[in-house]
């Protein structure tokens, strides 16, 4: 059963399950059920065990699923048994706030350079690193290897500076700016849009 | 044609529209179709004439649209005619960068009053506002009205928090906590979860 054919929207359902596994171990729990998860998700016990069919199951039948086991299963199945090394671009007000943000490091991406192109940013501290000139973004990027960018800049400058990450090998980008990236196939981009969300939702009020 | 039937992945890409339409407007441009839409987001045009025949349409046939009145129509249809208070939750790092978001403001959003728990925050100036003691917070939303709400709390009173804004009125929440909310059918919750779209996209890496 290749786990390479399973649809994208699976996919972005496992790291809700990751998350909820990590609160059942952290509570001490050694064993759930897929009735279990979906409560704690608001999704279907179908749905769940349909998502995880996907990859093979992981339960015996009506016995459940362990713990411990289904979280390193997920793990490994989303590339989170390494720390994933992350360079963050734009050291503004959103910059910094996430560049503070202890979730990423706790969960497999530690940001490793800062960057920014205003002088008056450049050499500041910030979370334990130095913000650096831009200038440098392709040096750092192909010198450590990074494949991950947070892209936190005015929207003009989006897709210019997503160009410059992607020449240098960056493959995936959560994007905090509005601007709706153009990008090759095989680079993955994630965008955080509040406004987009809360418009969304205003649609439903009255 | 009722619009209350439309999927909501439909309305989830109407605020897309709105923000392409908003561009094309600034660039002075008064007619555009399905075709450049399409380009300029990413989907099919196929896709952007079924979303927008949801509504009854708005282009004649072969002509396209005019830019104004689309954009009328999806603002008039996502309730964007007026600006929304919105309340924050939680004047840290975060909520800090949120409330000085210009973005909110600019696409319908106003926010109007800012919590906390810390007395250390309590009273401080924040974007024009002063942050205020969280136990005002039912007294505020009652007494503006207030139906949209941004949480930005620690993890651990997400739910907590969200229940009494919920008590007090709210029926939108943009919740940027990794905590999965629990709430009545009528309110919404749009989730930021940066860990988790790091983490889709991860599987995707080597």
């Amino acid at each position: 059963m290749s786990a390479k054919k399973t649809p994208d929207i699976v996919i972005g359902r496992l790291p809700l399950y990751l998350r909820v596994l990590n609160q059942l171990w952290e509570e001490g729990r050694t064993t759930t059920n897929s009735q279990e998860l979906g409560e704690r998700l608001g999704l279907s016990a179908a749905q769940i065990r349909k998502d995880l069919s996907h990859f093979g199951g992981f339960g015996k039948y009506g016995a459940g699923y362990e713990v411990a086991y289904l979280r390193e299963q997920l793990r490994r199945i989303l590339h989170l048994n390494r720390v994933w090394p992350v360079v963050l671009v734009g050291a503004g007000n959103l910059g910094r706030a996430l560049a503070d943000y202890p979730g990423f490091r706790e969960n497999g991406f530690e940001i490793v350079a800062v960057f920014d192109n205003d002088p008056q940013k450049i050499g500041l501290a910030l979370a334990g690193l130095t913000v650096q000139d831009v200038a440098w973004l392709e040096a750092v990027i192909i010198e450590k290897g990074i494949q991950i960018a947070i892209l936190a800049v005015p929207a003009r400058v989006a897709q210019a500076v997503a160009d410059r990450l992607i020449a240098a090998g960056i493959r995936a980008i959560l994007n905090y700016t509005p601007a709706r990236l153009k990008t090759p196939p095989d680079v993955r981009v994630q965008d955080i849009d509040p406004v987009a969300r809360l418009q969304h939702m205003a649609y439903y009020l009255e």
